[in-house]
């Protein structure tokens, strides 16, 4: 099988080219950027089995040549802005460019070019004001209440999925992702929320003293290389039940401490302690407290079973200590 | 006080405006397309009040042109596309482009000009599945699921507004219009969904026979120039509690066979009837049973007071009598 993967040199998008790779699928690569060298590295011992690709999928033309002369059987369109605030208020229209009429472009081209099945990554973020309000997600009962430009422009594309999977009778199927936990976080510009694994991970790397809010955060993490897995059980099965699934670990997640333990063990010239009264936390929560996205849908159409907090974290500690550069 | 009315020339549009000129309010009316002649002849009798520009929204350039050199106060903005499913599936950029892309940059032209208040028209259809699903329809607590594009693109620029009223603390106002019935329909091209007493009038007006479809429907329909009454009082009101309005007629509305009883007098070569079983109606309605929007927000903080039936009747036969050539 050949597997188009859009924003594939991104934190998703990684995950889910080497998930591919490592079965033997042939993977087309699209990235807007120039590969970074960790990347490059990555790829590297897998030659001719994947091909790169720089294109930008707002642009019709460029997303019409990928798909024109390779038979391309699966997407998997990881490729997306994830601004923050800052950005929203600076640059509202790349949120729409990228998220809705990026995903579009693919999505016309994808059906021109008779693809079996395409894969969207839509987000937790769709939730929005239900992520704070409620005590658990499910994909048709709890309301969407997008309040990011990230939130509202991948909700509508996901939307705009589930409508043309209607009319065009096209076979498309959206995964909400949770808050990824793992390999494959850098900080490449386009994100604008580094994680909080990620930036501990880098103090460690470094050998610096991390200082942790007073308040302890709860967010819907999942193992990064979970999500890979689930994206490829929704790209592989024979058909969906659904047009939209919750991809999370279900709010099964150690939290923060246990992976400051893990790395001050990995990492001994790393140390962390909780911020004093009036002292400024020097690593960031991206968000306020979550409820936890339900993945009975994946769990029972696909048997889909994530690893343990403990798994994911030594997964994650064997690739920081394979490829530092990635992070510092 | 100078109002931008954009997609000016169309339903929504020349309600507002008339209501505007009425009041003696200069009106900028942007249109993307040539004035038709019934809105030529309305205009008209207002002289200078009123300055027609031809434009398309979905050009930031075009758009700044606008603005520039001209002191804009408050912006109605009523461009919009209203695809059916044979539009959505065969263009479905144009609902994004028009709806969402079109409304940013409008936003970010009036953010730049100072613009004092910019009131955005919405639609029931943001509520999509819940139209059928609920009883009635409330803005904060009736989830949206949008189905159409129109909808989906709808509740994003939505979205984006409330949004960038937050980031860019600026004043702009979302109304969600129920099914407006009355002066000002006409088959434009753009909007796919021909109103079914819009349809009745146009077999009035011929002095044809018209066969409703067996089952009455129930819609939340409003009289078009409530709608504009309710759209000056989210511009003309010193502040706005909330970002979002339900404006429609609160589910009160008589029904089609009022109407067809109301043509039937002012036209006596019309007729109707039902259609007998296996008989194809003439009559479409443009969609399934739908719930009502709940208006409390409008009628307890604008004293908003929608017209009857039969008062709305009266002025959209009035109208008909006055200009047939918007019709037929």
């Amino acid at each position: 099988m050949t597997i188009l993967v859009t924003g594939g040199a991104g934190y998703v998008g990684m995950n889910v080219v080497e998930a591919l790779l490592a079965r033997k699928d042939r993977v087309v690569l699209v990235d807007a950027g120039i590969l970074p060298a960790v990347v490059q590295q990555a790829l590297a011992p897998h030659g001719a089995l994947v091909e790169v690709i720089r294109a930008n999928i707002c642009d019709p033309a460029a997303v019409e040549q990928v798909f024109a002369g390779r038979h391309i059987d699966g997407v998997i369109h990881c490729a997306a802005v994830t601004a923050g605030p800052a950005r929203e208020a600076s640059d509202p229209a790349s949120s729409i460019e990228v998220n809705q009429n990026g995903t579009l472009n693919l999505l016309l081209a994808a059906r021109k070019h008779a693809v079996r099945r395409f894969v969207v990554t839509s987000s937790a973020a769709v939730y929005g004001e239900s992520l704070y309000r409620l005590q658990r997600l499910y994909e048709d009962i709890s309301p969407a209440v997008p309040v990011s430009l990230y939130g509202i422009t991948k909700f509508a594309a996901e939307r705009m999925c589930v409508r043309l999977r209607e009319l065009w009778s096209f076979d498309v199927v959206c995964a909400r992702l949770g808050t990824l936990v793992g390999p494959w976080e850098r900080a490449t510009g386009v994100r604008d929320n580094f994680g909080t694994h990620s930036q501990l991970a880098c103090f460690a790397l470094k050998g610096e003293t991390a200082i942790l809010p007073q308040h302890a955060v709860r967010r819907d993490w999942v193992y990064s290389r979970d999500v890979a897995v689930g994206l490829i059980m929704l790209l592989d099965a024979k058909a969906t039940r659904h047009a939209v699934y919750n991809l999370s670990a279900g709010g099964e997640w150690g939290g923060v401490e246990e992976w400051c333990e893990r790395l001050k063990a990995a990492y001994p010239r790393f140390s962390y302690r909780t911020a004093a009264a009036n002292e400024k936390p020097n690593i960031g929560y991206t968000d306020r407290d979550r409820c936890p996205l339900d993945i009975g849908r994946m769990v029972s159409e696909f048997g889909f079973k994530p690893h343990t907090t403990a798994e994911a974290y030594d997964g994650y500690l064997e690739w920081m200590g394979r490829m530092p550069s990635a992070l510092v």
